[in-house]
């Protein structure tokens, strides 16, 4: 079962099975700010995965929330001014404590001043960015196709996970496009969310940030391929992706990922 | 399947049919104002029935999102200080672009002030009003039958969408009474507010109020009932009723209505 | 069926019971302040028991709702400055009208300053405290066994309700274990949250607190045991444990209770 090394399209994949499993040996933390709409499904899916989520956004407390966190999750949905505020606290206590964050500017096309805020947010080091091509499009103003990903991610030290019917995953020296998934991953509100949650799991337990997201993106679209053969609509799959993300194991990873 | 035209009770369902379509061919944009116990369910509701929600309420970037859906939603559940400025100034937004707006007054019954609130957004011209018996009696001081009804729709110019064990669509000229649905509905968190989120998708596809509101209560009936048939109870249920949302046809929704 | 009076072992499953029948018979409102994450599957669950719930955390309604209920749940997750400005308002009003409300100080353990307002909060009153073990350390700052719980309910005249792999539910006086419940409850976010829900729901229809929260437990514990028989992951498992309190009888209840 095992591809020779130096074949990313079988290394992924191996690495994607590894990474599941330190989840589930280490549970590390991740604390999210994250939008209300989100909220639970995106906790399920942490603890689904063997992460353990908290979720305060209050300003008294999210310093110390972070500081006993393994990684930070800065979600952009419903950006209130407590959210905004919890924010900046975050990322301020992440970074003096070398804790990884991940952003997720929700909705940046449909909000000027939110785009603003995530520009803003790119300057302060996030080690990943997950996002939708509308997304990435307001926040570069570039195209969205790989060459304007690898220069974005060169440009800010990031790596960038773009998701689509294709996912993308780049660094600006790797790229890695996974095609798994399902369309009804589009019918469930807070599954992008979600994605970035378990990208900032598996930043919390593989120090190849690139791997990591590539991994997470594989973990969320194996699971939705196995939810969507047991699934009725797009009700029965919210829970059946929670579902196959818990019994999800490294073989059946490796076998169904599709990375080129 | 189809009946003359002018007969009533084959009327509506056949637009009701025709009103489903177009919110999958057009994917309405629907801002909501709602409850956080009620964001993800009433998300996921949208999408199952081809609409794209979204459920900001800064106060900062709300006006943008309503300038950009096609109808808004203004539910009073929690109705905070944060929600209160938001429903301020998205209804002014929604005005000013000549954007429907549908009202949930939750909970008036319970809280006064709340119905004060409610009472005085009617003043801005909501399309429609979707509530429950005891929230009609609050905002209204008279009963809940159908006179009563009719009248305030007359007199509010607005078309009142009354759930109970029958639905009543009123416009002060047409009533329609609905006798789809399940009792597991009320066993289910924020299923009315999830339909106001489906009566203000259909205004946003149909330019008659009324025909859009029965159109929504009758894909929602139609969809419980179906639900209700899979479900083994009301957590299942909240599942199947997104899934026999997503899956209904208009053949179906012809043949089940019951409308009178 | 029925055991000997006097009998612990057989005379809690009965009450349990009974409680459960009282909860169906007399639909108690249990005004619930909770967090983000847990707002959904708490109204669903408290509404699967037969409890009718409210959610609201605005400043200018909550006394209104409070006055208006028949106990009030106090959970100090995601406490933010609304949430603690509710608390307070909430609390006052509850003991003013002479209601029981019970306390779930939500991850103390990672939280210094939640932890202080948690141990002032005891100084109110609650009739209950729901908890799990890391937690009641951080409050009590003593050991989080049988003894330290009886001190600790002795001390502050309240029943303690600690969730475990055996939940314990002592009053000082007399202590119950409950062993019955499933490793899935501990995978599905809020289930705590929900737990001293109805344990809140309980205590609104029978006097006895002590007995009150066992029979939460015991409820949530046996509903859990047979969730976990139909579901296939902690997805699933989040429907089917609401679906399996609503389905719950007392003779079910009593043949599965496993007290101590």
């Amino acid at each position: 079962m095992h591809a020779p090394e130096g074949s990313r399209s079988a290394e992924l994949p191996h690495m994607a099975a590894d990474v599941l499993a330190r989840l589930r040996a280490r549970a590390p933390r991740v604390h999210c700010i994250t939008n209300g709409v989100a909220q639970n499904f995106t906790a399920n899916m942490l603890l689904a995965a063997g992460a353990a989520p908290s979720m305060t956004i209050s300003p008294e407390e999210i310093a110390q929330f972070v500081a006993g966190a393994d990684a930070l999750l800065v979600n952009l949905g419903t950006l209130d001014r407590e959210r905004r505020e919890a924010v900046e606290i975050a990322v301020a206590a992440a970074s003096q404590a070398g804790k990884r964050w991940v952003l997720d500017p929700v909705f940046i096309d449909r909000a000027p001043k939110r785009a603003g805020f995530a520009r803003a947010l790119m300057n302060k080091h996030p080690t990943a960015l997950r996002l939708n091509g509308a997304e990435f499009l307001a926040l570069s103003g570039a195209g969205d196709d790989r060459e304007a990903l690898m220069d974005y991610a060169r440009v800010h030290s990031v790596v960038v996970a773009l998701s689509g019917k294709t996912d993308l995953v780049g660094d600006g020296a790797r790229i890695a496009a996974i095609s798994n998934g399902d369309p009804l991953m589009a019918r469930v509100t807070a599954m992008g969310c979600a994605a970035s949650a378990l990208v900032a799991a598996c930043v919390a337990v593989e120090n190849d940030a690139w791997r990591a997201c590539a991994a997470a993106l594989l973990i969320l679209g194996v699971a939705g391929e196995i939810a969507a053969a047991e699934a009725k609509g797009p009700g029965s799959f919210g829970a059946a992706i929670v579902d196959a993300v818990f019994a999800l194991d490294g073989e059946t990873l490796m076998q169904r990922a599709k990375v080129s």
